[in-house]
Protein backbone atom coordinates (compact mmCIF):
# COMPACT_ATOMS: atom_id res chain seq x y z
CA UNK A 1 0.00 0.00 0.00
CA UNK A 2 3.01 2.37 0.82
CA UNK A 3 3.36 5.19 -1.45
CA UNK A 4 0.01 4.00 -3.34
CA UNK A 5 -2.03 7.33 -2.50
CA UNK A 6 0.63 9.66 -3.62
CA UNK A 7 -0.28 8.67 -7.36
CA UNK A 8 -3.12 10.26 -8.13
CA UNK A 9 -4.77 13.43 -6.11
CA UNK A 10 -8.27 11.88 -6.56
CA UNK A 11 -7.75 8.44 -5.44
CA UNK A 12 -6.01 9.81 -2.04
CA UNK A 13 -8.68 9.48 0.36
CA UNK A 14 -9.91 6.48 -0.67
CA UNK A 15 -6.78 4.69 -0.33
CA UNK A 16 -5.35 6.02 2.83
CA UNK A 17 -4.30 3.51 5.41
CA UNK A 18 -6.57 2.32 8.85
CA UNK A 19 -6.24 5.37 11.32
CA UNK A 20 -4.85 8.08 8.92
CA UNK A 21 -6.45 11.28 7.93
CA UNK A 22 -5.91 14.05 5.34
CA UNK A 23 -5.40 17.42 7.00
CA UNK A 24 -5.79 20.73 5.25
CA UNK A 25 -2.86 23.06 5.70
CA UNK A 26 -4.59 25.68 4.40
CA UNK A 27 -1.33 27.59 2.88
CA UNK A 28 -0.90 26.73 -1.12
CA UNK A 29 -3.28 24.26 -1.04
CA UNK A 30 -0.50 22.17 1.04
CA UNK A 31 -2.13 18.79 3.00
CA UNK A 32 -0.71 16.42 5.23
CA UNK A 33 -1.37 12.54 5.92
CA UNK A 34 -1.30 11.77 9.49
CA UNK A 35 -2.63 9.50 12.03
CA UNK A 36 -4.23 10.35 15.50
CA UNK A 37 -2.99 6.27 16.55
CA UNK A 38 0.46 7.73 15.93
CA UNK A 39 1.38 11.30 16.33
CA UNK A 40 0.09 14.29 14.93
CA UNK A 41 2.17 17.48 14.96
CA UNK A 42 1.51 19.70 17.41
CA UNK A 43 1.75 23.47 18.02
CA UNK A 44 5.56 23.48 18.72
CA UNK A 45 6.20 22.07 15.32
CA UNK A 46 3.74 25.10 14.03
CA UNK A 47 5.92 27.76 16.45
CA UNK A 48 8.88 26.26 15.62
CA UNK A 49 8.52 26.89 11.94
CA UNK A 50 7.59 30.29 12.22
CA UNK A 51 10.32 30.53 14.93
CA UNK A 52 13.07 29.56 11.95
CA UNK A 53 14.74 32.08 9.88
CA UNK A 54 15.98 30.74 6.16
CA UNK A 55 16.75 33.33 3.65
CA UNK A 56 16.36 32.62 0.03
CA UNK A 57 18.52 29.52 -1.41
CA UNK A 58 19.49 27.85 1.86
CA UNK A 59 19.65 24.15 2.58
CA UNK A 60 17.43 23.01 5.49
CA UNK A 61 17.92 19.58 7.16
CA UNK A 62 14.84 18.97 9.69
CA UNK A 63 16.00 16.66 12.30
CA UNK A 64 13.43 13.76 13.19
CA UNK A 65 10.62 14.92 10.96
CA UNK A 66 7.65 12.75 11.79
CA UNK A 67 5.25 13.33 8.95
CA UNK A 68 7.27 16.23 7.47
CA UNK A 69 4.95 18.98 8.62
CA UNK A 70 8.18 21.54 9.78
CA UNK A 71 9.59 21.00 5.90
CA UNK A 72 5.76 21.27 4.50
CA UNK A 73 5.38 24.37 6.36
CA UNK A 74 9.08 26.36 5.97
CA UNK A 75 8.46 25.06 1.98
CA UNK A 76 5.16 27.55 2.35
CA UNK A 77 6.19 30.30 4.34
CA UNK A 78 10.09 30.54 3.10
CA UNK A 79 12.46 30.25 -0.12
CA UNK A 80 14.28 27.66 1.07
CA UNK A 81 16.27 25.92 -2.21
CA UNK A 82 16.35 22.17 -0.65
CA UNK A 83 14.94 20.85 2.36
CA UNK A 84 15.54 17.61 3.83
CA UNK A 85 13.39 15.56 6.58
CA UNK A 86 15.06 12.41 8.22
CA UNK A 87 12.87 10.46 9.95
CA UNK A 88 13.78 7.06 11.80
CA UNK A 89 10.14 5.73 11.83
CA UNK A 90 9.63 4.05 8.56
CA UNK A 91 5.98 4.58 8.70
CA UNK A 92 6.18 8.25 9.86
CA UNK A 93 8.72 8.37 6.79
CA UNK A 94 6.53 6.72 4.30
CA UNK A 95 3.61 9.62 5.31
CA UNK A 96 5.75 12.44 5.02
CA UNK A 97 6.80 11.50 1.46
CA UNK A 98 3.34 10.84 0.68
CA UNK A 99 2.04 14.23 1.67
CA UNK A 100 5.05 15.71 -0.20
CA UNK A 101 4.12 14.20 -3.44
CA UNK A 102 0.68 15.56 -2.76
CA UNK A 103 1.81 18.98 -2.54
CA UNK A 104 3.81 18.56 -5.65
CA UNK A 105 7.00 19.69 -3.58
CA UNK A 106 9.47 16.78 -4.89
CA UNK A 107 11.66 19.17 -6.12
CA UNK A 108 12.23 21.03 -2.79
CA UNK A 109 11.89 18.60 -0.21
CA UNK A 110 13.32 15.07 0.50
CA UNK A 111 12.30 13.02 3.14
CA UNK A 112 14.91 10.31 4.21
CA UNK A 113 14.66 7.14 6.50
CA UNK A 114 17.41 7.30 9.30
CA UNK A 115 18.70 7.59 12.64
CA UNK A 116 19.46 11.18 13.86
CA UNK A 117 23.07 9.51 15.20
CA UNK A 118 23.65 9.25 11.65
CA UNK A 119 22.71 11.75 9.68
CA UNK A 120 26.12 13.60 8.93
CA UNK A 121 27.00 11.06 6.99
CA UNK A 122 23.80 10.71 5.71
CA UNK A 123 23.96 14.14 4.25
CA UNK A 124 27.65 14.92 4.54
CA UNK A 125 29.08 17.40 7.04
CA UNK A 126 28.81 21.12 6.30
CA UNK A 127 25.64 20.96 4.02
CA UNK A 128 23.11 23.45 5.53
CA UNK A 129 22.74 26.61 6.53
CA UNK A 130 19.62 25.55 8.49
CA UNK A 131 18.93 22.91 10.74
CA UNK A 132 15.80 22.59 12.35
CA UNK A 133 14.63 20.14 14.96
CA UNK A 134 11.82 18.99 17.40
CA UNK A 135 13.32 16.68 18.97
CA UNK A 136 12.03 13.96 21.44
CA UNK A 137 11.51 16.19 24.87
CA UNK A 138 11.54 13.34 27.54
CA UNK A 139 14.45 11.43 29.42
CA UNK A 140 14.83 7.89 28.16
CA UNK A 141 15.72 7.04 31.60
CA UNK A 142 12.33 7.48 32.94
CA UNK A 143 11.14 3.97 32.50
CA UNK A 144 8.64 3.53 29.48
CA UNK A 145 6.35 0.87 29.38
CA UNK A 146 6.07 0.55 25.40
CA UNK A 147 9.21 1.59 24.20
CA UNK A 148 8.79 0.56 21.02
CA UNK A 149 5.70 1.88 20.02
CA UNK A 150 5.60 4.98 17.63
CA UNK A 151 4.37 7.57 19.63
CA UNK A 152 7.10 6.63 22.37
CA UNK A 153 9.59 6.79 19.82
CA UNK A 154 8.25 10.26 18.50
CA UNK A 155 7.86 11.54 22.36
CA UNK A 156 10.99 10.05 24.31
CA UNK A 157 14.31 9.84 24.00
CA UNK A 158 15.16 6.37 22.98
CA UNK A 159 16.20 6.82 19.64
CA UNK A 160 18.29 9.78 20.34
CA UNK A 161 19.40 12.52 23.13
CA UNK A 162 19.77 16.14 22.95
CA UNK A 163 23.38 15.57 22.64
CA UNK A 164 22.63 13.60 19.78
CA UNK A 165 20.80 15.84 18.12
CA UNK A 166 23.27 19.25 19.30
CA UNK A 167 25.91 17.32 17.94
CA UNK A 168 24.22 16.32 14.44
CA UNK A 169 23.25 20.10 14.44
CA UNK A 170 26.79 20.90 14.98
CA UNK A 171 28.53 18.96 12.40
CA UNK A 172 25.70 19.33 9.36
CA UNK A 173 25.73 23.12 9.45
CA UNK A 174 28.11 25.41 7.37
CA UNK A 175 30.43 27.94 9.20
CA UNK A 176 28.09 30.39 10.43
CA UNK A 177 24.72 28.15 9.77
CA UNK A 178 22.08 28.79 12.26
CA UNK A 179 19.94 25.74 14.36
CA UNK A 180 16.42 25.95 15.63
CA UNK A 181 15.23 23.87 18.24
CA UNK A 182 11.73 23.67 20.05
CA UNK A 183 12.20 21.74 23.97
CA UNK A 184 11.54 21.96 27.49
CA UNK A 185 12.27 25.10 30.02
CA UNK A 186 12.92 22.53 32.28
CA UNK A 187 16.29 21.59 30.55
CA UNK A 188 17.18 25.22 29.36
CA UNK A 189 20.24 25.17 31.61
CA UNK A 190 21.33 21.67 30.18
CA UNK A 191 20.11 22.85 26.28
CA UNK A 192 22.66 25.84 26.57
CA UNK A 193 25.75 23.96 27.92
CA UNK A 194 25.06 21.64 25.37
CA UNK A 195 25.03 23.97 22.27
CA UNK A 196 27.99 25.38 23.90
CA UNK A 197 29.98 22.90 23.99
CA UNK A 198 29.37 22.34 20.59
CA UNK A 199 29.83 26.25 19.50
CA UNK A 200 26.64 26.82 18.46
CA UNK A 201 25.77 29.97 20.72
CA UNK A 202 22.36 30.59 21.84
CA UNK A 203 21.34 33.96 20.17
CA UNK A 204 17.60 34.34 20.42
CA UNK A 205 15.35 32.52 22.82
CA UNK A 206 11.67 32.71 23.15
CA UNK A 207 9.45 31.26 25.87
CA UNK A 208 5.79 29.96 25.16
CA UNK A 209 3.44 30.89 28.15
CA UNK A 210 -0.08 28.92 27.47
CA UNK A 211 -1.41 31.57 29.76
CA UNK A 212 0.05 35.35 30.51
CA UNK A 213 0.01 34.41 34.18
CA UNK A 214 1.19 30.91 33.70
CA UNK A 215 4.75 29.28 33.52
CA UNK A 216 6.22 28.41 30.12
CA UNK A 217 5.59 25.06 28.39
CA UNK A 218 8.09 25.72 25.50
CA UNK A 219 11.09 27.59 24.62
CA UNK A 220 12.27 28.41 21.02
CA UNK A 221 16.30 28.52 20.20
CA UNK A 222 18.00 29.72 18.14
CA UNK A 223 21.53 29.17 17.49
CA UNK A 224 24.58 30.06 15.81
CA UNK A 225 27.42 28.44 14.45
CA UNK A 226 30.16 29.91 16.26
CA UNK A 227 28.43 33.22 16.97
CA UNK A 228 29.61 35.68 19.49
CA UNK A 229 28.08 36.27 22.36
CA UNK A 230 25.14 37.53 23.50
CA UNK A 231 21.14 35.95 23.73
CA UNK A 232 18.07 38.23 23.03
CA UNK A 233 15.24 36.96 25.21
CA UNK A 234 12.47 38.01 22.68
CA UNK A 235 8.96 39.15 24.37
CA UNK A 236 6.78 36.09 26.00
CA UNK A 237 4.62 33.82 23.22
CA UNK A 238 1.37 33.77 24.80
CA UNK A 239 -0.63 31.13 23.51
CA UNK A 240 -4.12 31.45 25.03
CA UNK A 241 -5.77 35.24 26.01
CA UNK A 242 -8.26 33.30 27.99
CA UNK A 243 -9.46 29.58 28.10
CA UNK A 244 -10.28 28.29 24.51
CA UNK A 245 -9.35 31.93 22.79
CA UNK A 246 -5.86 31.75 21.21
CA UNK A 247 -4.03 35.13 21.24
CA UNK A 248 -4.31 37.52 18.05
CA UNK A 249 -0.54 36.11 17.89
CA UNK A 250 -1.55 32.82 17.88
CA UNK A 251 -4.21 33.76 15.36
CA UNK A 252 -1.42 35.21 12.99
CA UNK A 253 1.09 32.21 12.95
CA UNK A 254 -1.51 29.83 12.07
CA UNK A 255 -2.22 32.23 9.42
CA UNK A 256 1.54 32.85 8.74
CA UNK A 257 1.12 28.86 8.12
CA UNK A 258 -2.13 28.60 7.67
CA UNK A 259 -2.46 25.16 9.73
CA UNK B 1 31.09 63.82 59.71
CA UNK B 2 31.02 59.48 59.14
CA UNK B 3 28.29 58.39 61.38
CA UNK B 4 27.42 61.43 62.94
CA UNK B 5 24.70 61.47 61.38
CA UNK B 6 23.75 58.18 63.13
CA UNK B 7 23.84 59.38 66.37
CA UNK B 8 20.39 60.84 67.13
CA UNK B 9 17.71 60.33 65.10
CA UNK B 10 16.13 63.52 65.18
CA UNK B 11 19.85 65.08 63.71
CA UNK B 12 19.77 62.76 60.84
CA UNK B 13 17.92 65.11 58.14
CA UNK B 14 20.07 68.09 59.41
CA UNK B 15 23.38 66.25 59.40
CA UNK B 16 23.23 64.41 55.71
CA UNK B 17 25.98 65.07 53.60
CA UNK B 18 26.05 67.40 50.33
CA UNK B 19 23.36 65.68 47.94
CA UNK B 20 22.21 62.81 49.97
CA UNK B 21 18.15 62.25 51.03
CA UNK B 22 16.41 59.94 53.15
CA UNK B 23 13.88 57.70 51.51
CA UNK B 24 11.07 56.37 53.45
CA UNK B 25 11.02 52.96 53.27
CA UNK B 26 7.67 52.60 54.46
CA UNK B 27 8.04 49.05 55.94
CA UNK B 28 8.87 48.39 59.69
CA UNK B 29 9.12 52.60 59.78
CA UNK B 30 12.45 51.44 57.62
CA UNK B 31 14.74 54.53 55.64
CA UNK B 32 17.46 54.43 53.84
CA UNK B 33 19.91 57.17 53.47
CA UNK B 34 20.62 57.23 49.04
CA UNK B 35 22.94 59.94 46.86
CA UNK B 36 20.76 60.32 43.29
CA UNK B 37 24.61 61.66 42.46
CA UNK B 38 25.85 58.73 43.30
CA UNK B 39 23.97 55.47 42.93
CA UNK B 40 20.25 54.98 44.25
CA UNK B 41 18.54 51.67 44.70
CA UNK B 42 16.64 50.81 41.54
CA UNK B 43 13.79 48.11 40.71
CA UNK B 44 16.48 45.46 40.47
CA UNK B 45 16.90 45.32 43.79
CA UNK B 46 13.61 45.77 44.90
CA UNK B 47 12.77 42.95 43.28
CA UNK B 48 15.70 40.71 43.30
CA UNK B 49 14.70 41.11 46.95
CA UNK B 50 11.53 40.17 46.96
CA UNK B 51 12.48 37.17 44.64
CA UNK B 52 15.00 35.57 47.20
CA UNK B 53 13.53 33.00 49.58
CA UNK B 54 14.85 33.35 53.23
CA UNK B 55 14.20 30.70 55.77
CA UNK B 56 14.24 31.07 59.83
CA UNK B 57 17.26 31.73 61.08
CA UNK B 58 19.42 31.61 58.04
CA UNK B 59 21.98 33.68 57.08
CA UNK B 60 22.56 35.85 54.08
CA UNK B 61 25.26 37.95 52.56
CA UNK B 62 25.34 40.32 50.00
CA UNK B 63 27.50 40.57 47.40
CA UNK B 64 28.49 44.73 46.52
CA UNK B 65 25.56 45.77 48.82
CA UNK B 66 26.05 49.71 48.08
CA UNK B 67 23.35 51.61 50.10
CA UNK B 68 22.35 48.45 51.90
CA UNK B 69 19.08 47.99 50.29
CA UNK B 70 18.80 44.26 49.84
CA UNK B 71 19.91 43.60 53.74
CA UNK B 72 17.58 46.07 54.76
CA UNK B 73 14.43 44.96 52.58
CA UNK B 74 15.58 41.54 53.96
CA UNK B 75 15.72 42.56 57.21
CA UNK B 76 12.16 43.39 57.23
CA UNK B 77 10.53 40.75 54.93
CA UNK B 78 12.22 37.53 56.47
CA UNK B 79 13.13 35.72 59.49
CA UNK B 80 16.91 35.91 58.68
CA UNK B 81 19.25 35.68 61.81
CA UNK B 82 21.93 37.48 60.20
CA UNK B 83 22.60 39.48 57.12
CA UNK B 84 25.89 40.59 55.88
CA UNK B 85 26.14 43.43 53.14
CA UNK B 86 29.86 43.74 51.60
CA UNK B 87 30.60 46.82 49.55
CA UNK B 88 33.98 48.20 47.90
CA UNK B 89 32.67 51.93 47.88
CA UNK B 90 33.44 53.38 51.37
CA UNK B 91 31.40 56.08 50.57
CA UNK B 92 28.13 53.69 50.26
CA UNK B 93 29.41 51.59 52.59
CA UNK B 94 29.28 54.37 55.45
CA UNK B 95 25.85 55.39 53.74
CA UNK B 96 24.68 51.71 54.54
CA UNK B 97 25.99 51.47 57.90
CA UNK B 98 23.93 54.60 58.97
CA UNK B 99 20.95 53.44 57.44
CA UNK B 100 21.54 50.31 60.13
CA UNK B 101 21.81 52.23 62.69
CA UNK B 102 19.03 54.60 61.86
CA UNK B 103 16.73 51.22 61.26
CA UNK B 104 17.70 49.40 64.52
CA UNK B 105 19.18 46.77 62.99
CA UNK B 106 22.71 47.11 64.17
CA UNK B 107 21.97 42.92 66.01
CA UNK B 108 20.71 41.73 62.57
CA UNK B 109 22.64 43.46 59.93
CA UNK B 110 26.81 44.11 59.61
CA UNK B 111 27.69 46.09 56.72
CA UNK B 112 31.58 44.94 55.65
CA UNK B 113 34.22 47.06 53.86
CA UNK B 114 35.63 44.93 51.30
CA UNK B 115 36.29 43.24 47.70
CA UNK B 116 34.01 40.59 45.96
CA UNK B 117 36.96 38.93 44.73
CA UNK B 118 37.84 38.44 48.94
CA UNK B 119 34.61 37.77 50.22
CA UNK B 120 35.71 34.30 51.32
CA UNK B 121 39.05 35.50 53.06
CA UNK B 122 36.38 38.27 54.67
CA UNK B 123 33.57 35.98 55.87
CA UNK B 124 35.31 32.45 55.73
CA UNK B 125 34.09 29.57 53.51
CA UNK B 126 30.67 27.73 53.41
CA UNK B 127 29.20 30.57 55.84
CA UNK B 128 25.71 31.18 54.81
CA UNK B 129 22.72 29.82 53.65
CA UNK B 130 22.20 32.43 51.05
CA UNK B 131 23.75 34.72 49.09
CA UNK B 132 22.25 37.37 47.23
CA UNK B 133 23.99 39.79 44.78
CA UNK B 134 22.81 42.41 42.06
CA UNK B 135 26.25 42.93 40.75
CA UNK B 136 27.59 45.25 37.95
CA UNK B 137 26.28 44.19 34.36
CA UNK B 138 28.25 46.20 32.29
CA UNK B 139 31.45 44.72 30.82
CA UNK B 140 34.42 46.63 31.55
CA UNK B 141 36.21 46.13 28.51
CA UNK B 142 33.52 48.88 26.91
CA UNK B 143 36.13 51.60 27.30
CA UNK B 144 34.68 53.43 30.29
CA UNK B 145 35.65 57.47 30.01
CA UNK B 146 34.81 57.76 34.49
CA UNK B 147 36.08 54.23 35.39
CA UNK B 148 36.99 55.66 39.07
CA UNK B 149 33.48 57.06 39.66
CA UNK B 150 30.70 55.71 42.25
CA UNK B 151 27.85 55.35 39.76
CA UNK B 152 30.43 53.50 36.66
CA UNK B 153 31.55 51.54 39.60
CA UNK B 154 28.40 50.36 40.61
CA UNK B 155 27.26 49.47 37.43
CA UNK B 156 30.18 48.43 35.13
CA UNK B 157 32.56 45.18 36.20
CA UNK B 158 35.22 47.22 37.27
CA UNK B 159 36.02 45.85 40.50
CA UNK B 160 34.21 42.60 39.89
CA UNK B 161 33.26 40.51 36.53
CA UNK B 162 30.11 37.56 37.22
CA UNK B 163 32.81 35.01 37.28
CA UNK B 164 34.22 36.84 40.64
CA UNK B 165 30.83 37.32 41.56
CA UNK B 166 30.05 33.37 41.27
CA UNK B 167 32.68 32.19 42.50
CA UNK B 168 32.70 33.48 45.65
CA UNK B 169 28.65 33.11 46.03
CA UNK B 170 30.09 29.26 45.66
CA UNK B 171 32.64 29.46 48.48
CA UNK B 172 30.54 31.45 50.94
CA UNK B 173 27.73 29.28 50.12
CA UNK B 174 26.91 26.04 52.72
CA UNK B 175 26.73 22.75 51.34
CA UNK B 176 23.00 22.89 49.39
CA UNK B 177 22.62 26.89 49.97
CA UNK B 178 20.88 29.01 47.36
CA UNK B 179 22.53 32.35 45.40
CA UNK B 180 19.84 34.64 44.24
CA UNK B 181 21.31 37.33 41.09
CA UNK B 182 19.94 39.58 38.74
CA UNK B 183 21.22 39.99 35.79
CA UNK B 184 20.88 41.58 32.29
CA UNK B 185 18.84 38.70 29.68
CA UNK B 186 21.32 38.97 27.49
CA UNK B 187 23.93 36.82 29.30
CA UNK B 188 21.78 34.43 30.36
CA UNK B 189 24.32 31.71 28.50
CA UNK B 190 26.78 33.20 29.93
CA UNK B 191 25.33 33.09 33.61
CA UNK B 192 24.45 29.88 33.24
CA UNK B 193 27.57 28.45 32.41
CA UNK B 194 29.61 30.11 34.81
CA UNK B 195 27.02 29.10 37.94
CA UNK B 196 27.30 25.44 37.03
CA UNK B 197 31.10 25.66 36.53
CA UNK B 198 30.93 26.62 40.10
CA UNK B 199 28.95 23.63 41.25
CA UNK B 200 25.41 26.06 41.10
CA UNK B 201 22.52 24.64 39.69
CA UNK B 202 20.14 27.54 38.43
CA UNK B 203 16.78 26.13 39.62
CA UNK B 204 14.29 28.97 38.86
CA UNK B 205 14.08 31.65 36.76
CA UNK B 206 11.96 35.04 36.06
CA UNK B 207 12.84 37.18 33.53
CA UNK B 208 11.16 40.43 34.14
CA UNK B 209 9.85 42.59 30.86
CA UNK B 210 8.87 46.17 31.27
CA UNK B 211 5.80 45.39 29.30
CA UNK B 212 3.98 42.69 27.73
CA UNK B 213 4.80 42.64 24.87
CA UNK B 214 8.59 43.70 25.04
CA UNK B 215 11.66 42.05 25.39
CA UNK B 216 12.40 41.68 29.15
CA UNK B 217 15.67 43.74 30.70
CA UNK B 218 16.18 42.23 33.94
CA UNK B 219 16.52 37.97 34.51
CA UNK B 220 16.22 36.27 38.46
CA UNK B 221 17.95 33.49 39.13
CA UNK B 222 17.98 31.16 42.07
CA UNK B 223 20.82 28.53 41.77
CA UNK B 224 20.96 25.65 44.73
CA UNK B 225 24.99 24.43 45.67
CA UNK B 226 24.90 21.24 44.02
CA UNK B 227 21.30 21.26 42.93
CA UNK B 228 19.65 18.47 40.86
CA UNK B 229 19.46 19.36 36.75
CA UNK B 230 16.22 21.24 36.02
CA UNK B 231 14.83 24.55 35.98
CA UNK B 232 11.75 26.10 36.98
CA UNK B 233 10.81 28.92 34.54
CA UNK B 234 8.03 30.95 36.29
CA UNK B 235 5.78 33.41 34.53
CA UNK B 236 6.72 36.57 33.44
CA UNK B 237 7.15 39.62 35.69
CA UNK B 238 5.11 42.36 33.41
CA UNK B 239 6.22 46.07 34.94
CA UNK B 240 4.02 48.61 33.53
CA UNK B 241 0.15 47.43 32.47
CA UNK B 242 0.68 50.60 30.26
CA UNK B 243 2.84 53.76 30.28
CA UNK B 244 3.29 55.16 33.79
CA UNK B 245 1.05 52.60 35.07
CA UNK B 246 2.82 49.33 37.42
CA UNK B 247 0.77 46.35 37.44
CA UNK B 248 -1.27 44.99 40.34
CA UNK B 249 2.12 42.47 40.95
CA UNK B 250 4.43 45.50 41.05
CA UNK B 251 2.24 46.82 43.42
CA UNK B 252 1.62 44.13 45.38
CA UNK B 253 6.05 43.54 45.67
CA UNK B 254 6.85 47.13 46.54
CA UNK B 255 3.54 46.38 48.80
CA UNK B 256 5.49 43.96 50.96
CA UNK B 257 9.09 45.68 50.82
CA UNK B 258 6.86 49.20 50.85
CA UNK B 259 9.78 50.78 49.26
Amino acid sequence: MLMKGCEGERQIETILRPGERLDDLQRNGYRIIQDPGRFCFGMDAVLLSDFTRVRRGECVIDLGTGTGIIPILLAARTEAEQLAGLEIQQESADMARCSVRLNGLEERIRIVDGDIREADHIFGAACAQVVVSNPPYMIAEHGLLNADEPLAIAKHEIFCTLEDVVSQAARLLKPGGRFYLVHRPFQLTQIMETLRIHRLEPKRMRLVHPFIDKEPNMVLIEAADGGRLGLTVEKPLIVYREQGKYTDEIYEIYGRGRV
